[in-house]
């Protein structure tokens, strides 16, 4: 089977994951589950749960049944997004080549939306931790990697160095923790579900992530409209990128160094043939 | 020992609670911590943990073993005041006597301060429910109460009928849902930990969290100084309050009714003595 179509299974579980828990949305007020389900169903690569998927898929467990931590995964990366565009953040109309969150309903509601999909992801969450202790274990990457001292401190620290000079330390904590976090804690649940080491999937999992956020750095330059976001709003905005302190033609030699490393690493995985796939495919992404 | 005094220990346990998680705020960037950590020192009367607290204790569990569960519930109350002060939700520059979030750290902060609590609650949560059954159990009560279908659907309710006539009905989903599930929550929790039949208190805390919510909106009218809040900005900003919908006089009869469905309803619980004070308490309060 070709990557393409692997991917294409992996992304199509995905969805259905999430069509599973929507009917668990709130009933009340409607215009609460409309918002949270407008951005849920946005579309996107569904990067994260097809990671689960696949490393899941790679130890021969049945990946159909983690339809509740995958979709928190997805309901946690969706929340994040509502919030970076609302206006005292990003202040981003575009998504995914659609009215941001916000545009459509409203600040408040947005705001709402997100506090509603984080607080779903949990109660999925907690739901799946009955299952046992793999479960539970699992669910404690996923807590940490998108809280206070993961991706919400890497977002605060996008924050703080917008409009303010990052060094090469401070980039390097905002790509690990805004970006990486999250990448990594899809490939480190599905080892810890497995019952395998967990570390060298982190390796990996943090080394893939600091790629996708270099390439989305890079692709903000470089992006034509098929992006579906607003193309030099980085730039614009002053925001703290490689491209930004490295220069374009440096940080797409570092994308190429990066790329490298992860497929070094991936000789020690399971599951390394279609992962080789995902490096190919976030390395040479356009949008 | 007077009701006073044994509130004063249930929440001074509550204060170290929090003292004890404080430790496990993010480092990095110290921004983030110190906006978590303003709200989250800013007072208040503790009111969620000191009922779970004071359930535990008449059950003859050592509720200072309860640090994590007790912490998680304040975090999530926090998070909850924190972004509904927000510009784009009640927009209040004043919360218990002091400043706002946003006001302090700018709007940005602040959303992501509510974001680090919430998520930082969950962590706890899970760190709890290590630690076996009941302890899953009780989280998941909380998360309940705190989500989509409950603390968040009553927010987003509350500004559905803001500036929009609000009926009856209306009014009880946005008391229930807004209030009521949060001071019902740790009252359940404890019943949870302890083995305990859970229908009675819940029956119970969604009165008492109606009398709180009922007795807010009366004193948002009759309120003065010492509340530590804007005064009259509920009806100026034309919130839904029963005052709006049935005028103070009749607020005032209902909050007096529902005190004493809460105190018949004692008589079914463990602790009926403490919670009686707390009946009283709520029923009398003046800030």
């Amino acid at each position: 089977m070709t990557f393409e179509a692997r991917y294409e299974i992996y992304r199509t579980a995905a969805e259905d994951a999430i069509g599973k828990v929507l009917v668990r949305l709130p009933k009340e007020p409607p215009i609460l589950a409309e918002s949270m389900r407008y951005s849920l169903l946005a579309g996107g690569k569904r990067i994260r749960p097809v990671l689960f998927f696949a490393v899941l898929d790679a130890f021969g467990l049945a990946y159909g049944e983690e339809t509740d931590l995958a979709a928190a995964i997805e309901c946690i990366h969706t929340y994040s997004l509502i919030h970076d565009d609302l206006p005292a953040l990003d202040n981003d109309a575009l998504r995914r080549g659609k009215p941001s969150n916000h545009i459509v309903f409203g600040e408040a509601n947005a705001l709402l939306a997100g506090d509603a999909l984080l607080s779903f992801a949990f109660e999925l969450i907690l739901s799946a931790a009955e299952r046992g202790e793999r479960h539970l274990w699992a669910a404690q990457e996923l807590a940490h990697a998108a809280g206070a001292s993961g991706m919400v401190a890497g977002q605060s620290a996008d924050l703080l160095y917008t409009r303010e000079e990052a060094g090469e330390e401070a980039l390097a904590f905002i790509y690990d923790n805004k970006t990486a976090q999250m990448i990594a804690a899809p490939l480190v649940m599905a080892a810890r579900l497995a019952g395998a080491d967990d570390g060298a999937y982190r390796t990996f999992g943090v080394l893939l992530g600091r790629l996708f956020q270099l390439t989305d750095d890079i692709l903000d330059v470089t992006g034509g409209a098929a992006l579906g976001k607003t193309v030099g709003k980085d730039s614009a905005a002053c925001k703290p990128t490689a491209v930004r302190l490295f220069g374009l033609a440096e940080a797409q030699r570092r994308a190429a160094l990066l790329a490298a490393r992860c497929r070094e690493q991936l000789a020690s995985l399971t599951g390394a043939e279609f992962l080789r796939g995902i490096v190919d495919l976030v390395a040479t992404r356009d949008h």
